[in-house]
């Protein structure tokens, strides 16, 4: 069903900024993040940073197992998207609770999101401890050809978010 | 005509992606750079990381002023922005050349874009030298009130940008 994808072509699916989903498992355990604050670093292999506070539970997780997926959501999972950034993988196991689907990953023990349009297999390849940025390295990428277009959601806080609306196409010299 | 802005609301601005223009002031010239590769990394103080590479002529300025603006452009700003990524300040004066207005900024030496909607001052607060990546400490921030509704472009690479669509309101516990 997913379809293998580039990592050349990673940066285009992060670098617009769109709200992802980070899935990471421990101890038996998966859970989901949401997260905004993430970053291309490099195009190939792909770097990408993203911070991850230590008040996550997310974040001994990725410290201990090295490994995430980050998983890109189209705007109809927005709902689900918003609550679960608005609980804690302490006390809700957020795959059931939200009916997302844990879908085994081919590089990593962490799950792609099966309803996600894009999933991004990463391998941790630093860590910037002063500002707790993580930077991952895109292992293996896949998106789901069945969603064709799907429109991102990019946070404003509180709740708001933006849509992605209509693509320009202007000439370039450069990618 | 620029409005002074709360620190604590420049998450808002940067944390949805949007392509960005950054200025920097060395030895008595200004200059500008495109730049989409961005993420928070702290509310207050703000705080953001970009990855600006050695190959860019801003590097030197950046490194060495420890000064820069980022100015957030609206999408009919779309084309310049893409022609100040297309060329290098090392032979190109951008500001003239592409009809931008350097304006006079308050606490650092790099004009803001007065065309932009935003423009944040920036002091260097750490540089990440294995990747590139600079934090910059925003300390003080400018919205036009004149642009309402400013809507603002994600890269998708070759040219292509995807404007703001519609802004989607879900009830959050969180900011």
């Amino acid at each position: 069903m997913m379809k293998n994808q580039l990592l050349s072509k990673v940066y285009q699916v992060l670098e617009p900024g769109p709200v992802v989903l980070l899935t990471t498992a421990h101890k038996g355990r998966a859970n989901i993040m949401t997260l905004s604050w993430h970053m291309m670093v490099e195009f190939e292999p792909p770097l990408v940073a993203c911070v991850v506070s230590n008040r996550n539970h997310s974040f001994a997780a990725l410290r201990a197992t090295k490994e995430c997926v980050i998983a890109v959501p189209g705007v109809e999972l927005a709902p689900k998207a918003l609550r679960v950034g608005n609980c804690s993988g302490r006390n809700v196991e957020k795959f059931e609770r939200f009916g997302l689907t844990p879908a085994p990953a081919e590089r990593v023990a962490p799950p792609l999101v099966a309803e996600c349009f894009a999933n991004l297999e990463c391998k941790l390849a630093g860590f910037v401890n002063k500002y707790g940025i993580f930077i991952l390295e895109v292992v293996k990428a896949w998106t789901d050809p069945a969603q064709r277009n799907p429109k991102t959601i990019h946070h404003h806080g509180y709740g708001r978010f933006v849509v992605d609306g209509e693509m320009i196409r202007l000439k370039s010299k450069k990618g």
